[in-house]
């Protein structure tokens, strides 16, 4: 199946940027996933969060294609790593393609929340978006485990 | 302040040993972390699960001295960074030293869990205990960014 993460700001970050890659090549035998950075919007003086945040969620918009859209989002709903390889496995049976959206740092628009089937809370504690990246890769990575009925989840 | 994380099991993968040496650094202005890898214990058809969670605890216990005892648990209590921040804070102010404890891939001991000030949870997520590494150190990181009025949270 097919699973797309669109997020607002590159990684900058080479060790994390050597994890998530090495959650995906993990990943390849259940899943081809794809990324999309798209950039971050300045803040400046005439250009304010409210403002910032609408930008972004039209860029995010642009790039949604068909399928199952998941936004990350701290106030959304929390699941344990059992239950998200669920939806995986549904989503999976159902032949759809999972987009998992991670916002820029002032969050997330009502826009695309409207649009995303699922919004998602890892935590309720904020993190970088690149560490976002990164526990969602490693979730993804481990919900293939549970379907496929290897070790990893109980290593 | 002193800061101490003990858990069960080495840090293998180098990309999370530099990430979590990265945030030590950056805490160092505000306290000082100290780290205890404890060995995990086997498990065997003679040393059960059950088993396996008690020993390690009493190797945890050993470990704790003085002050305020955190322990990682999924099904722990779950705080905003913000709130994870006036946590460390009143500990800072009363001149207590706050210990970690992540347990091992079977979870805490009842004497550990018993022992604690707090039992916290960073997500109802599983992750491997070097990924809970990482995040705690990053909330840590990011608690004493809160306290000292920093961007750092807001980026």
């Amino acid at each position: 199946m097919k699973i797309h993460i669109i997020q607002i700001g590159k990684t900058k970050d080479k060790n994390i940027e050597e994890l998530v890659a090495e959650y995906i090549k993990r990943t390849s035998p259940y899943a081809k996933v794809e990324f999309t950075s798209l950039n971050e919007e300045k803040l400046t003086s005439s250009k304010r969060k409210e403002k910032i945040i609408e930008i972004e969620g039209e860029k995010i918009l642009k790039n949604i294609s068909d399928g199952f859209i998941v936004a990350l989002d701290e106030k959304g709903e929390q699941f344990s790593s059992m239950d998200f390889s669920k939806i995986i496995l549904k989503q999976k049976d159902l032949g759809e393609k999972i987009t998992f959206v991670i916002a820029g740092a002032f969050g997330l628009s009502n826009a695309v929340k409207a649009k995303a089937n699922l919004v998602l809370s890892l935590s309720k504690m904020t993190f970088t978006h690149e560490m976002a990246r990164l526990f969602l890769m490693e979730q993804v990575y481990r919900a293939f485990s549970i379907i496929a009925g290897k070790g990893y989840h109980n290593e």
